[in-house]
C-alpha cells in the first residue's frame, strides 16, 4: 500500500515517533498525529498544532554577549489545541490503554490527505464499539482542520457522550539538553477571550511580545440527535455530547484557525465568515475536494518505483509532508521541521532553496514562486543585518528566521554561514533557467541578486591578484570560521556573475556599470582552493593541513558527533557533518573537470559522518554522476526512508524537510542525472540494479515531461505545451508531441 | 606628593571613578572607595565590599548550548556592606551634597596603607564641623576592615549622632549592555543570620547555590561616652550613637570578615576570637602595623623615578593596587580588577601569569609562589577539562575561573585560549630560573609541567615533518579559532621542551622515556610560522592573506572596537586587539633573529588597537628592546596611569591589574632590559630623555639587588646575599658586596 502509511503501535516510543510521521497539515496549519482522546497516564505526547511563521519573539541569552549578537528570536508556536475529544461508552471513558484493542490501524492517505484511525474496542464492562476517527487539514480552506468521529455500537449501549474541547492554555515543550531543540521560553501565548457565539465557540490568544493574535473557532454537528451541555472556563470551552446509545453516530467538530499574520485584525469576524463557508459542506465532501487536490498535485509530482514498495512508499510520504508543510502564502516558508514539530524552533534554514525549492520549482513552480517571494519580503532585513554587521553594502539573509530576523544565537555555526546568501541567489537564477520568467526576475530576482553581489564584493578583498573571502562557514558545521571555503567561493562566484548577467538581461537601472564590472572581475578573479598533491579543492584554506579523525576509535554511540564532543575538538580534525566541497560540485559541476570532482568525492566520502541529514542525498547525486552506481543508491535509500524508520533518532521532534526534499533530488537529479542549465534541460539516467524502472514527472520551460525508465528504456513524454530539445548524455533529441524513446545503455563516465 | 593620591571630586562621573581608585585592600579583602555617608539622590554608585574567591556558582544562559560548553560559571559577590555610616548634627545629615562644602581632600596613602577624608563642612543651618574620615584592610590582620572617624565640633553643637549600619541584604552590579560586566544574577546572598553578642553585631550571609557562608563582625567604640541604641532587622544591625555635641569624638569601627574558604565552618567563632585579639590595638596602633608591612614591601618593591612625578605616582599607585588585591593564601589567585571592583566578575585569567607574576616573582617571591601553588591546587580541575574536551591526557587550565572550573561563555575568546595552559608552565619555569627552587619545582611545578606538556602532544599534530596546533585562539582576540598561532606554537614548545629537562633534573618517576622523547622532538619540529615575503612571523596560518583594517575609515568613538563590530567582522581583517607575536617575541626573544622581531614590531604596531589594556606595556617593552627608545617611553606614559586617568573609560568597573603589573615589567624588562634565562640575569638598560634616571630592586637567587640609573651610569648594589655574575649588555660583571657601577653608552641595537 504505498499510498498508504499505516501503523498499529500503541508503545510510548513508537506513539511519539508516529505523531510527527502522521501528522497532517497544508503548509498553514500544521496538527501533529495525537490522539484526540489522550494516552496511558505518564505516556509522553508531544502535542502540537502550529500555524508556519505564528510565532512569538523571544530573549536570547548570552553568557558573555558580544556586539550585534540578535538580542531576541522568533519562535514558532505551539497554538490552541482542538484535538481533544474524549468518549465515554456507558460512563467507562474510552482509552487504548484501557479494556481490550481487539483491533486498531492508523492510515495516512497520502492520495486522500487525511488521516483515519479504525478501532475495535471492548470497555473493562465489556461494552463494545467500533470507532473510525478521521481527520484532515484543508488543502483547499487553508484554515480548516476537521475531525470527523462515527461511533458504531457493537453491543447494547445505553449513552455515549463526547467531551469535545479547545483549550487555550497551551505551551511549547522544552528538552533542555538538545540543543536541536528550544531551551525555555515554553509559555508565550495567553487566552485573551474565550467565548461563544451561536453555537460556535471561541478562543482568541495573543503572544507574550510579538503581539500577534490567533484564534480558534470551532463547531460541532452530528447526524444523531443529543443532549447538550458547555463549559466555558478562562481557558477553554468544553462542550459534552450526549447520544443514545443504540445507534450508529456520526460526530464532526470544525475548527478554524485564522491568525492576524494574514486575516487582518478582526480575525474572530473572519474565522465565523471561514466557518459560515465551511459548514455546507460535509466530511466527506471535504474528503472529496482534497482527493481533487492531491490528484492534481500528484498528477505533477508522483515519482513511482517499480520493484520496491518500501522505497515507494518513502519518496511519496517524503513528497507528501512537503506539500502539506510548504508555507504557500509569500509571508511564510518551509521550516525545517515543517509543521510537524518543534525542533529548530520553526525557523527556516538554507534547507529551503538548496534542499527543497528545487522540487517545487520543478512539479509546482506557483509553490517555489512563493518561496522566493518570501525571501524577497525579508531582503530589508537582510540588508539592515548586513550594516549591523559592518558591510557597507548588500545584503545578509540569516541563517535562520522566521519573520526576517537573524535568530541564530551560536554564530559560528549560524551567522558565520554566509553561502545562504548565496545559496537564496542560486535558486532565483534556477527558477528563471526553468520557467524562463524575466517579468519574475524583474520584480523580485534581480534586487535580491544584485544586493547578494554586492554583499560579496563587500566581504570579499583581492590578495596577490585573486578575489578570497575569509571568515566563513560552509555547510559542513564541523569545521567553522575558515578562510576561502570552497563552496562559498565557488557559490558566491556564481552568484556575482549571474548579477552581472542579469543586470544585462534586464537592463537594469539599479546598478552602475563600474558595479558591474567589479561584479565580473571579482567572479573572475574568485579564489577556488585546490591541493596539488591530492587534486582536489580542499574544504578551505587550511582543511587538508589538519589531523584526520579518528573513527576507528570513534563507537557507534559517539554519533552524532555535536553531541558527544566540543565545537573545537570537531573543527581541528578533518571530519564533516555533511556534504561540503562534494555539495558544491553537485550545484556547480561546471566549475571543476569530472576527475577533480570524483577525488573530491573519494576524499571527503571517507570523512563525512553524515550527523546531518542533509548529507546523505548530496552524496547520493554525485555517487550517480560519477557512476558509483550501487553508493547511490544506498545512500537513496537512507533518505528515503530517514523518518520513516527514524534513523537519526529524533523523528519526534519533527519530520527532517530539507532530507525529504534529497530523496526526491537523489531520484531526479541523482539516478535521473537531470540538470537545468542555461543550455537547456538535460539528463543522464541510470535504473537502480534492484528497480524494474522509476518514472516521475517535471515541469520545465511551460512543458510538462514524464520521464519514464526500465531497465532497457528511457521514454520522454510531453503531457503539456510544445516540443523541446533535451539532451540525453551526450545526444540531443527533440520532444514532440508523441514523446521518445531512447535504449539506456551501459554507461562509465569515468573511464 | 608621589606616596599620595589625592582627589577632591564630588560630580557623579568622576566618584564612581574615585570609588576603584581609592579602593582599598590585602588581597583578601577589598572594599571600594565609597562613602560612609552615602551621595546625593539620584548618585550612580558601585557600593561594594569583595572577599577574593568567594563566590556563588550561577547558572549560564546559552541561545544554543553545544556539547561540554560550561554550565555554570562562578561569580565573586558583593558582600555585606559595613561601610555605611551616618552622621548626624544637631538633627541635620552630614552630606557633601548639602550645606556648605568649605573643603574637602580625600587621600590614598600609598606608603602608609590607608585612605582618608578631610573635611570641612557647615551644615544649612551654619553648624560647623572637621570630620576626618581614615580606613583601613589590615595587611597583617586580613580580616580586618577598620573605619575611624573623628569629629571636631567647630561651632556650638548639642548632639552629634552616628548612625552605624552592618547592610546584609546586598547584591552584585548589573550592566547588561557591557560584555566586559556580568549580566544578570545580581542577588546571590541571602541573610541567615543577624544577631548581637556582647555588643559585637553580627551578620551571617549564605550563597544560594555554593553554599558559601560569609559573616561580618563588627563592633563600635568611642573616646567619647555616648547614649547607645541598636535595632536589629531580618538583614542587618544598625547601631545608633548619641554624644554630647562639644567635644571632639574618636569613633572607631572595626569589621571582621570571615568566610568557610577559610575559616572553617563556625565562623561566627573565628570570627569573634579574631576580633577579641583585635580589640586590644587602637586604630593608630592599626596604622604602624600598616607602615611597618609597607615599609617592608617597599623595600623590596619601590620603583623610583626621577624627574616625572606623575609617572612615579603613576608606578607606585599600581605597584600598591597590586598588592592590594593580589591572593596571599593559596585558595585565591588576583582577579582581572582585583579586588577593586566588578568586572570580568571576579575571574582569575592569564593575566596573572604573563603580567603580574614576574612583578611578585622579582620583589615578593613568597606571594608570588602563593599563585603558583593555587594554579597548583586547580590541575585536578584543568585535567576533568581537558578530558571533557576530548583530550586522552594532559591539563587543560580553564581561561577565567575562580575555584578551578572553565567559566568562560564564549569559546572562541574563552577556552579556545589555550595558550593559557602553557602561559602558567611558562612561569613555574621562570620561577625556578628566579628563585633555583628545586623542591618547589618537584613539589608542584613539575606536574602542572608535564600535564600540560601531555596537552599539547593531544592538541597538535605532525603534518608535512612539523608539529602543529590547529584551531585555537592566540591572545589576539580579535582574530579566534586559527591554526599554528605563532605565540602559542612558540610557548608550547618552550613548554614541551622544559617538561623534558624538568623531568631530567628532579629525575622523575611521573613520566617515561618514551614521553620524554615525544615531549622532545615535538618541541624540535614545532611549527614556527614565518613569511619568507614579509620575514616576519605571521600571526597564525592564514594572517597576512587577510585584508588590513580599514584604520583611516574609523572614527575615534568606534573603539574599542569589540564594543562596535561583530566578531566575525573582526576575524576577518588584519587588526590586532592587542600584542601577540610581539608578546611571544618579549618572552621567547630567542626563539627569532633580532631582525625578525624588529620586523614584526614594525608590522603588528601598525595595526594594532591596544583595545586590550594588556597591549601597552608589551610594545613598550619590545620597542625598547628594539632601540625604539620613544615609542618605549610613550608606551610607557599610557600603561602608568590607564586607570588613574582613566584612559579606557572603565576604570569605575575596577582597575586593570594586568596593565598595572605591566607598567612595573615596561620599566624592569623595559627601560632596564632585565632578562633571567638559565644563563643568569642580565640587564640593557637605557634611561628614557626626559627621566634623571631611576631605580628599582629585584630578588634573583637569594639576593636582593638594587638596580639605580642616571643619564650616565648603572649601578647595581647587591643589598642582601652572595656575590652574582651579571651580565649587562654583552659584559658579564661579578657584583660583589659593594655593588659595580659602569657607564652608560649610546646604543642602538638594530644597527
Amino acid at each position: 500500500m504505498t499510498w498508504t502509511l499505516s501503523s498499529d503501535k500503541l508503545d510510548q516510543q513508537n506513539l511519539v515517533i508516529d505523531e510527527s510521521l502522521f501528522a497532517i497539515g497544508n503548509g498553514y496549519l500544521g496538527i501533529r498525529g495525537n490522539f484526540e482522546e489522550g494516552y496511558a497516564d505518564g505516556y509522553k505526547s508531544i502535542r502540537g498544532s502550529y500555524i508556519n511563521a505564528f510565532h512569538d519573539i523571544t530573549e536570547i541569552q548570552y553568557g558573555e554577549k558580544l556586539f550585534a549578537f540578535p538580542e531576541t528570536q522568533q519562535k514558532l508556536l505551539n497554538v490552541m489545541d482542538a484535538q481533544k475529544i474524549e468518549i465515554f461508552i456507558d460512563g467507562e471513558r474510552f482509552s487504548l490503554f484501557e479494556g481490550e484493542v481487539i483491533s486498531f490501524q492508523r492510515q495516512l492517505h497520502l492520495d486522500r490527505g487525511y488521516s483515519d484511525r479504525i478501532i475495535h474496542w471492548k470497555s473493562p464492562n465489556q461494552k463494545e464499539i467500533q470507532l473510525i476517527i478521521r481527520r484532515l487539514v484543508s488543502f483547499t480552506k487553508k484554515e480548516l482542520f476537521a475531525i470527523d468521529i462515527q461511533i458504531i455500537p457493537l453491543s447494547r449501549i445505553e449513552e455515549i457522550k463526547l467531551f469535545s474541547t479547545i483549550d487555550g492554555d497551551i505551551s511549547n515543550y522544552v528538552d533542555n539538553n538538545d540543543p536541536r531543540l528550544a531551551s525555555g521560553h515554553a509559555k508565550r501565548l495567553s487566552v485573551i477571550d474565550v467565548c461563544r457565539e451561536e453555537n460556535v465557540n471561541i478562543v482568541l490568544n495573543k503572544t507574550e511580545a510579538s503581539k500577534l493574535e490567533v484564534a480558534c473557532i470551532s463547531e460541532s454537528s452530528a447526524t444523531v440527535g443529543y443532549q447538550y451541555d458547555v463549559e466555558v472556563t478562562k481557558t477553554g470551552i468544553c462542550e459534552s455530547l450526549t447520544f443514545p446509545g443504540g445507534e450508529r453516530i456520526q460526530y464532526t467538530k470544525l475548527n478554524i484557525y485564522v491568525d492576524t499574520l494574514r486575516h487582518g485584525q478582526d480575525i474572530v469576524k473572519r474565522g465565523l465568515e471561514i466557518l459560515q463557508s465551511t459548514r455546507a459542506e460535509t466530511f466527506e465532501e471535504m474528503l472529496g475536494d482534497q482527493y481533487c487536490y492531491l490528484d492534481r498535485f500528484w498528477g505533477n509530482a508522483d515519482v513511482e518505483i517499480k520493484g520496491d514498495e518500501k522505497l515507494q512508499e518513502g519518496i511519496r510520504f517524503n513528497l507528501f509532508q512537503l506539500l502539506q508543510s510548504v508555507g504557500k502564502d509569500g509571508v511564510s516558508n518551509i521550516a525545517a521541521k515543517g509543521l510537524s514539530g518543534e525542533g529548530y524552533e520553526g525557523h527556516y534554514f538554507w534547507d529551503t532553496e538548496i534542499y527543497i525549492f528545487p522540487v517545487f520549482m520543478m512539479t509546482n513552480p506557483e509553490i517555489a514562486k512563493k518561496l522566493l517571494k518570501y525571501r524577497h519580503s525579508i531582503l530589508e532585513d537582510a540588508k539592515a543585518r548586513a550594516r549591523e554587521m559592518g558591510h557597507k553594502q548588500g545584503a545578509l539573509f540569516p541563517w535562520r528566521t522566521i519573520s526576517g530576523t537573524e535568530c541564530s544565537a551560536f554564530f559560528p555555526a549560524g551567522t558565520a554561514q554566509y553561502h545562504i546568501s548565496a545559496d537564496i541567489a542560486y535558486s532565483y537564477i534556477q527558477y528563471y533557467l526553468v520557467t524562463g520568467d524575466l517579468e519574475f526576475l524583474k520584480e523580485f530576482g534581480a534586487e535580491v541578486l544584485f544586493e547578494t553581489a554586492r554583499l560579496w564584493i563587500d566581504v570579499g578583498h583581492y590578495y596577490e591578484g585573486t578575489f578570497r573571502i575569509d571568515d566563513v562557514t560552509g555547510p559542513d558545521e564541523y569545521t567553522c570560521i575558515v578562510n576561502n571555503n570552497y563552496y562559498t567561493n565557488a557559490m558566491a562566484k556564481w552568484n556575482l556573475s549571474w548579477a552581472a548577467k542579469i543586470s544585462g538581461l534586464i537592463n537594469s537601472d539599479q546598478v552602475t556599470k563600474e558595479e558591474v564590472k567589479e561584479w565580473h572581475e571579482a567572479a573572475e578573479k574568485m579564489y577556488l582552493p585546490y591541493d596539488e598533491k591530492l587534486q582536489i579543492n580542499p574544504q578551505d584554506d587550511t582543511f587538508l593541513q589538519k589531523a584526520v579523525w579518528d573513527f576507528e576509535a570513534t563507537p557507534k554511540e559517539k554519533y552524532p558527533l555535536l553531541l558527544h564532543f566540543h565545537p573545537l575538538t570537531l573543527y581541528r580534525y578533518q571530519v564533516l557533518k555533511q556534504a561540503d566541497t562534494v555539495l558544491a560540485h553537485f550545484l556547480l559541476e561546471d566549475e571543476q573537470s569530472i576527475e577533480t570532482m570524483k577525488r573530491s568525492y573519494d576524499y571527503y566520502e571517507k570523512i563525512t559522518t553524515h550527523d546531518s541529514s542533509l548529507s546523505y542525498c548530496i552524496y547520493s547525486i554525485m555517487a550517480a554522476k560519477l557512476g558509483y552506481h550501487e553508493k547511490a543508491y544506498n545512500y537513496f535509500i537512507k533518505t528515503a526512508r530517514l523518518d520513516l524508520d527514524n534513523t537519526h533518532g529524533n523523528t519526534k521532534d519533527g519530520l527532517h524537510m530539507a532530507n525529504m526534499g534529497g530523496t526526491w533530488l537523489a531520484i531526479v537529479y541523482g539516478f535521473a542525472g537531470m540538470r537545468i542549465k542555461e543550455s537547456g534541460i538535460s539528463f543522464a539516467p541510470f535504473v537502480p540494479e534492484k528497480w524494474e524502472g522509476y518514472s516521475f514527472v517535471v515541469n520545465y520551460q511551460n512543458r510538462k515531461l514524464k520521464i519514464e525508465l526500465t531497465r532497457t528504456e528511457l521514454s520522454i513524454t510531453l503531457i503539456e505545451g510544445y516540443e523541446l530539445e533535451i539532451t540525453v548524455y551526450d545526444e540531443t533529441f527533440i520532444v514532440e508531441k508523441n514523446g521518445f524513446k531512447t535504449s539506456l545503455k551501459e554507461r562509465d563516465l569515468i573511464s
